[in-house]
């Protein structure tokens, strides 16, 4: 397996492509990840939760990672690691521009109706919408390749 | 879309039949995630890697957090959560049996090869491999799966 960095671009890439993706917040450096539905556009990330530990926790302690991939198999997979850190757009008006713009991201591709289902039914109760941004202050990124031994092996040929 | 918790033995099954998951530590209240090989085997995680920042962050704060899914589509998927502690086995003859058992079960899938030629390429040096477990302190999993409407959409009746 052979392992490479992307390049910037290629991380952008891939964040743009993907819709889903995993979000690790801290308190009390005890970390807790989650997995996130998002919508990219350069420098930063969009999300909707409603209130829950997620949230609780980026209101008290803003830092945040998030982490998407592509896995074709073991040795065949793209990773990106983004950096950032978590600001709400609450239902004032000041925010009504913002909240407007992450809504219309996040309602392409139905992510907004999907995540917002699926908090409907486990909590049973009428929930909070809540948007956010991610603000991105660096972003890293892997590819894996197979080897030539593994091709081999891969086309039959081992 | 519905959602459900999981059961324990629903999320011991999980981890039981998964190899791959992603791994939060935390320094200094910064989360980092990065994604991991694993062998789980009741109460307990393996993982192996080199020196880098995660086992850096480990050493440093022993609070992690691990999340593995199984994903079929948006609609229909699985997720664990397993918060826990780092223990780092290192090469001293009191760790001698506990390193032992971890490399056994490491090795089955190859995982142990696929890790130890990922970092070697990578880092372009020789790599100090590095065994550790998670001492699991509580799991949590949900399942979600098409609602009628969906199905029905699936199933082209929409």
């Amino acid at each position: 397996m052979l392992i490479s960095r992307l390049k910037p671009e290629e991380c952008e890439q891939l964040l743009a492509r993907l819709r889903t993706g995993r979000l690790a917040c801290a308190r009390d450096n005890k970390p807790y990840i989650v997995p996130i539905y998002f919508a990219y556009e350069p420098g930063f990330l969009y999300g909707f939760a409603t209130l829950g530990r997620k949230i609780e926790w980026m209101r008290s302690n803003r830092f945040i990672c998030v982490q998407v991939d592509e896995v074709v198999s073991r040795n065949e997979w793209t990773s990106v690691i983004v950096n950032g850190w978590y600001e709400e757009f609450p239902e004032r008006p000041e925010f009504s521009e913002k909240r407007r713009h992450a809504r219309s991201l996040l309602e392409k591709d139905h992510l907004w109706q999907a995540g917002y289902a699926a908090y409907q039914v486990r909590d049973q109760r009428q929930p909070t919408p809540i948007l956010y941004g991610v603000h991105i202050e660096e972003m890293t990124g892997l590819r894996s390749s197979p080897d030539h031994a593994e091709r081999a092996i891969m086309a039959g040929f081992g």
